[in-house]
């Protein structure tokens, strides 16, 4: 089943926290999105009654998109037209905000962290676990409305969790160590300092950042069992650092499996074939291969690769046996295209075609 | 016991490669030393004849030091007049030209790799294992005269090995996994192309970077039975990546050990108070302390702490439980000094205050 | 008159140098070219033989174009097939090599500086002198036959003669001081050790850059009087710097002019609104507007700005009254695309429209 | 005339504005000093009442100094100790600041830009203007008491004045154009976002840098009459850049002499032997060799070259004669040690040589 992209209108849409680092990034994607027309923006006080073009300090490496510069920024809080919400908002407002438009009927598609861990709060990688959106009728039942949230998750986790799926799937994980090496974007525009990361690396991120990393990817492969999530069944460690790159956070990873897969080729092949239903449904923003390995000894790297398939695809390289048992591999994630708005993006596409909004 | 470092003449040395990038440091390290005095300077043919000055495309912060400048450099292969001989060659020519040299009865301390696993040859970290000396007479006999070959670890190792090394003594070390973060200048002057590294990571590094940081600590924690080197018994898995990071090896490591330490506090007090012979011995480039432990959430960083006595110390950060059990910790090894340079400059200062030169 | 790029079939070419960095970028550029087809990939006996995608260590973002991935490496001095050769040779090889395809009749399009200045060639910037391509009768004629050398300028060269065309049209250029900050691949992948550039600046290029600035713009904005180059009349000064950018050369310019153009805005109306022959054919490579003025105040960046118009636009900004008379500006081009192989492309095309290959 | 450095109790001094970029310099330049001690350190009122360490979030590349550790902050406006201040304000606050503390008695040695201009204020390099302290009287008189302020000039302008001193004491400057590339810590430690810097160049830097330096080397090279400060008689054009380098700012100058120097020998040979009266007074800061001449083809360079005689130092190269006429030359000055805070220090050192404290 596809969706047929030219014969309706377009979907408007609302982003909140538009002049932010990932709201410009939602503005970004949208221009000459097939099935959703940004409509309103929606920003803080500060930037009200402006014009979007004037509110936004505009800092991507593509032109602001001309139908968004003449939107007027609206408040947080002011009622929207739109019923599809996408939040690139702080998490210092976004779980307040977006409980406030669920409650009044909005889909809200959130990348925020606030929401994420929610009882009925799918967590969603549609590659993973499209299943999820079942957990949604069970949220609208408790909000009393045909409103909801569903969240992305950390930048870093999207990259995780993707390059494992396959391996989860058919053998099990077991245990994993992940050190990541993430970008100063992952931070937003101010987040890090130049005089902190250049000639330097940085062996901390706040906001337990670590925490989201070993705790996300249970949820994410875990299944909704009609009532609650049920967590897989594997355990992991990060260890997280800051490091002088632009976009895509690159990370380590080692794991051990509950199953013999008898080869490092059996794994991966499994990375390589790995696809799934935003693939077979043909989502606009979807690529046409979630996974890219590659067989260069000296890959993925964040400036190579991060924008491999307009940065939707998470890209896989060095699996190998590990001296210790287990495997090594590293991966790599465009931290603000899959990892954050084009994650949104994606999981309100996937609403879109199983007729949730 | 310590070396009075003032009622004698300095020592004669020569260094080997001593127009490359180790090379140069053993030339800056060497200014000044109260012990050494720089006395022969050899390079490739293309340089021999030539002063030092002309010959050395000088690269470091520091000015050329004047004594240096004016020295005539020799031609590989050369007799030397000095016994004492330091070797930053490449691993290229560096075995058979060490071996040369050792086989007409100098003392080589060096910096490559080539005889790091030689049957009778000290891989030496004076902190950790000044006893291994006692395996340069074996080596002595074998090539029948006074001469021998001494060396120190790889860049990341050395950092590694010298983290551990506290818990590795009172706990053992049973598994560990390292993920690093590698300057360019552990590379080479021209090692990393600028268009290679610039807002990008690199996860690979060649020359069996990942063997050596996975093999080396076996030799170096392990013992000297009077006939053989004995492994240390843990097993290391390792992840290596570079970055763009002037100088500075950044590690993540992940290890568990086989006796309970009771506490976390436990292990950051072993790693503060360690001390060794070195220290005890007051060489002159012994740092004060050989481990800084740095209670900031967010260090050891590179940019900030390579350079903590003289570059001489590693530090270490972040230790904590692990969710997975085991311990966390990050560690920092200036990579040109601790981890190359400096490091043989402290062996051969221990071999000296051993009586061995 | 506008070129139909639909009805007829593509003409096949060759690239010179292809494995080499402006190689990569010819082939890069040359995948769905609407006129062209990469027909032949020349490098040097290294690579002769093996199929374009082993040959080529491929560095750019995106990947290596399918079609070209499977062509066999010719080496240079092997007879082609196409009659348009695009050169992205060194310069050490390239004076050589292009004339004898030029003397076998082929169009040589080149990047290399060797034929530059040569009194029958032209040097090329179709935005402002596509009438210096009536030289090439008269080069044909010294040849003997169809064949012919065009050249585009170094790469700062084009960003400055372009920002000031539309100033010297009107006014008259008398004077120019120009300072650039030049991106590392300026030099080629290897051309820049991490080791020099990171945290840091170099105050000079070799292959005499600063008298390749200075000597070019006369040429270019010179003209053809049927028998000869005639330099334009200005003076131009030229201090080069390497910074550590990717892409993009920025330069700050300070001019004065022959009339007095009575305002800023006038000045500023004037790069606005430029266009050219390129424009006027709608040349597939040509930018719709050439030159792009910026408004904002710290603008143009190379990450934000060089990419504009796919790299082919120029960017300009901060262009003010001097405190010493005269004028300053800023100006930006991307210097492998519209400084280099872009540049070459788009000399190409305006060669097919006007007849000539 | 030297002064003795031992004979004598160390001056108590105290620093405004200690927790900020330039003030961790005070502190760090201040430990060890011979004639002065660091008794007080003064913050805002958010740090006031902590100890330094706790107060002071330490970014040097050096630990921060035992003696200032335990310091009690104390908040802007308290009664000082000391007579001798150091301020390292921001210039939000310094006007007023420096005004009050002055006109209570200290001697204030400011490095803001607030009073730079001042009518009776010197702006002072101990080098070039040593006579400017003549104001100090007039100053005094009209505060009507012992107190008093000097100023040192902005971080780019002391790289340029000590560089043109030597040729315009000689044959007197007639023009000049500079294009600055600046290192971030100008900015202060949060002033440059990464994401802004890295992989680019910003050619605008607020604050009317510009200005600052179009105007400033007029003063400092102009004279003290009696009663007013008259300008020297050149005029200037600057165009600043940001640039991705932790410190060190580089800049481009051209120039053109009143007086004939008949060869470029002459100039380097008087830039080479500048000296003056803070290197007669054996100035415990200043440098041996205010001016470095570097013969190499590519230097000064901002990371090989900035920390020359521990900062203090310029270092000037390539200096050549322009195509245009006139002279083109490159210099380089440390910009938080000349530039900011050790050009304070040194300004201290020649107020304390001449009596004037």
């Amino acid at each position: 089943m596809t969706v047929d992209s030219v014969s309706r209108e377009r979907i408007p849409v609302a982003v909140l926290g538009a002049t932010g680092s990932v709201g410009q990034r939602f503005v970004q994607l949208l221009a000459d999105h097939p099935w959703f027309r940004l409509a309103e923006v929606v920003a803080s006080e500060r930037s009200a009654g402006k014009r979007y073009a004037d509110a936004a300090e505009w800092r991507l490496e593509t032109l602001l998109p001309t139908e968004a510069a003449s939107l007027g920024v609206m408040s947080l809080g002011d009622k929207l037209q739109s019923r599809l919400v996408f939040s690139g908002l702080d998490s210092s407002v976004a779980g307040e905000a977006e409980e406030l438009y669920a409650n009044q009927g909005c889909v809200v598609v959130s990348n925020a962290k606030n929401h994420r861990m929610g009882a009925d709060v799918p967590l969603l990688i549609p590659e993973i676990n499209a299943a999820h959106c079942d957990a949604i009728a069970t949220q609208q039942k408790r909000r009393g409305g045909r409103g909801y949230i569903v969240t992305n998750p950390n930048c870093s986790t999207v990259g995780l969790a993707m390059a494992i799926a396959p391996l989860e799937a058919k053998w099990g994980i077991d245990t994993m160590h992940v050190t990541t090496m993430q970008a100063i974007s992952g931070a937003g525009y101010a987040g890090v300092a130049s005089y902190a990361i250049l000639d330097n690396v940085i062996p901390y991120i706040g906001g337990a950042e670590e925490h989201k990393i070993e705790s996300e990817p249970q949820k994410i492969l875990g299944k909704w069992d009609g009532a609650q999530f049920v967590d897989a069944g594997f355990r992991t460690s990060a260890q997280v650092n800051r490091v002088p790159v632009i976009d895509g956070h690159l990370m380590t990873i080692w794991l051990s499996l509950k199953n013999d897969p008898q080869s490092v080729d059996a794994l991966i092949d499994a990375v390589r074939n790995f696809t799934a239903e935003p693939q077979a449904l043909n989502l606009p923003t979807a690529p046409e291969r979630p996974l890219h390995y590659i067989d260069a000894i000296d890959r993925p790297q964040p400036r190579l690769d991060r924008d491999r398939e307009r940065g939707m695809a998470v890209s896989v390289g060095r699996l190998r046996a590990s001296s210790l048992g287990g495997y090594c591999m590293v991966a790599l994630v465009h931290n603000t295209i899959r990892g954050a708005a084009g994650a949104a993006l994606l999981n309100a596409e996937l609403l879109d075609a199983k007729g949730l909004l």
